[in-house]
Parts: structure tokens; C-alpha cells; sequence
């Protein structure tokens, strides 16, 4: 049970939004800005980044919810948004985005464990400012979002079928206002 | 020297927010909701709980900018800001906000370390779900700005003096684009 008094027919992030819609539009702006864009990174390396870092701050809806967009945009690909999460040095991605994924490693344990080599590192393998400053920053929002979630003990849905459709909607329309705007069951909408 | 090609001339989150303005607005919007509000919790009391959770994360930049922040709302009392971060239980502080406070530290070392206890503490000692709700995403919002800051090694004033003048601005004008539109030098305008 949530910390809480929050719509128990929304699951985690969504009932929370609901809860403070002024907070929200602000949160759902930068999500968009961060995970919404192909510039530099493309959406799918965004969301694996978020998806890496919410398995790490071992926030389950987090790390459900986006892992499932980062599968819409890798094509169904479940098995190596698995990899990224548990074994990300022996997935099936580039070396640019293996040296980023390392970066928001060190920013999830906090900022001053980033370290010059790792820069230099992602650097010498493609990645550009941009790069570098979006990574740190979907990083460091995404232990923002998985504290908001979990330090409120939103309600979670166990049941990993009921992310999917949520998952396709974001990934057609983006985060924003209507992420928590249609205020179905989750039991009926099967949504996240 | 910081991870990417900023503005010299501006220091900490400022020349975080001047690289990358889409997201800086968000990000100013998000800080004007949670700390520029007297609903429920004080400005004071919101910029203690940043302050408290900058200090937990070694966050140089934020806990002098916004220590400097509460001092203002404090009518200068530099003290009181400084026991908050290093022993609250024995601060004059409210009994209420040494429960949100304590709510507060566990946010900052992960989501699901907030107890149920600590949530019917506060609770006993009057705080409302919007005082719990806005103290979870006050911490986990500077985790988020604590992460960015060190993240990319930005440039922190070492001189504590440079911290007050940019402090009354924001005690007197909010969070905002104006945080990072004025570019005078560091040396020259004595802000942060």
C-alpha cells in the first residue's frame, strides 16, 4: 500500500502524477526532452540507459515500465534489455553506448564517482558533449523517478503482462500530461 | 575543470542549465513548485531538506547554494543551517521536520529505504501526505541535481563568500530561465 493517499486504480509513477498534476508537468517535460529525441542517442539507447539505472536503484515498476519501451523500439527485443540490465559489456550494442552505460553506473552510486578516464573513454569511442551531458542527466533523473516511486511505495503491478500496452502507447506518443490523464483500471486497461 | 565544454563564467548547475536550456526549464519549473511554496512546508523547511540531502550526497555546490537559500528565509541564521545538515535531531527545528528530515535521509540512500514507521512518525507529529508527499520529491529531486552537478564535474566556487548575493536573488525572485540568463562572470558578479 502506498505511502500515501493515491488513486489505487493507477500503478506506480502514474497514481503519483495524478496525485500532484502540477509536479508532474514539469516531470513529464523533461522525460520527453531526455528520452524522446533520436539526437546523438536514439530513444532505445535513452531508455536502456533509464532502464540500466532503475535496475540498479532495484526499482522494479522503473525499471518494467521502461525496459518495455526500450523493447518496442529494439523491435521486440526483450532478451537484450535483460543483457543491458544484468551483463551489459556482453550485449549486443556498441562500444559508445557500453561506455556510457558505465558513466551512469558511477552516477547512480552519486556524481563524483564519474571519473576523467571514463570520459575520455566514451570520447575516444564516439560520444559527443551532448552525449556525455544527456547520459549523466537521464542518469541522474532516473534516481529522481525510482525514488519518487519507491520512496512512496507506489502500488506495483507484479504482473509483467500488463506492461506491454502501456509501453506501445508511450512509444507512440511520448511521455506527458496523457500518461496519466485516462484514468482506467489498471485491471481493465492492462496499462502501466 | 568540467566533463564537457560549458561557460566558464558560470558556475555549478548554472553552467549546466546555459549548455542545456530545453531541459534547464523543466528542471527551473520543478525547483520553483517544490522549494518556492509555503503550503503545508515553508520555503525554509523545503530548502533545509535540499540542503540536508546535497550535504548526505557530498554535493558541495548544492549544499552552500541552497544553504544560502534557507539563511535568507532564516533571517541569517547560518548556524541553524549547519546543524541541520550535521546533527538535525538536536537543531531547533520543528519535531515534524525532524521527522521529514529523517524520511528525507532515507530517500537519499534509496526509495525503498522509507519505512512504514518513519511515514506514521511524521504523521503523529502532524505532517499531512502532500508535507510527506513533497519531502520524498524534494530529496529525490536533488539526488537527481546533486548527480548532475558532480556528474560533470562542474565548477564550484570554493569561496564561500560568492554564495549570499546569488542566494537573495532566489530568495527574492524564485528559481527560473532568469537563474542562468544573466551571464556575468563569476568573479565579477559575486553569484553563483
Amino acid at each position: 500500500m502506498a505511502h500515501i493517499d493515491v488513486d489505487k486504480n493507477l500503478p506506480g509513477m502514474r497514481s503519483l502524477m495524478a496525485f500532484s498534476p502540477e509536479t508532474a508537468a514539469p516531470m513529464g517535460e523533461l522525460a520527453n526532452l531526455l528520452l524522446r529525441s533520436n539526437e546523438g542517442l536514439s530513444m532505445a539507447d535513452r531508455e536502456l540507459i533509464g532502464t540500466y539505472v532503475s535496475y540498479l536503484n532495484d526499482c522494479f515498476y522503473c525499471q518494467q515500465s521502461h525496459g518495455a519501451i526500450a523493447v518496442c523500439y529494439l523491435n521486440g527485443d526483450t532478451e537484450l534489455v535483460n543483457q543491458v540490465k544484468t551483463d551489459y559489456m556482453h550485449a549486443d550494442i556498441s562500444d559508445k553506448l557500453k561506455a556510457l552505460l558505465s558513466i551512469a553506473a558511477s552516477v547512480q552510486k552519486g556524481g563524483k564517482f564519474v571519473t576523467t578516464q571514463q570520459i575520455e573513454t566514451a570520447r575516444e569511442l564516439g560520444a559527443t558533449d551532448h552525449d556525455i551531458h544527456d547520459t549523466v542527466l537521464i542518469a541522474a533523473a532516473f534516481c529522481m523517478f525510482n525514488r519518487y516511486v519507491d520512496g512512496l511505495a507506489s502500488e506495483t503491478p507484479s504482473d509483467l503482462s500488463s506492461y506491454p500496452l502501456r509501453a506501445r502507447q508511450v512509444a507512440e506518443k511520448g511521455y506527458g500530461n496523457h500518461i496519466f490523464s485516462d484514468k482506467q483500471p489498471v485491471a481493465e486497461s492492462k496499462e502501466i
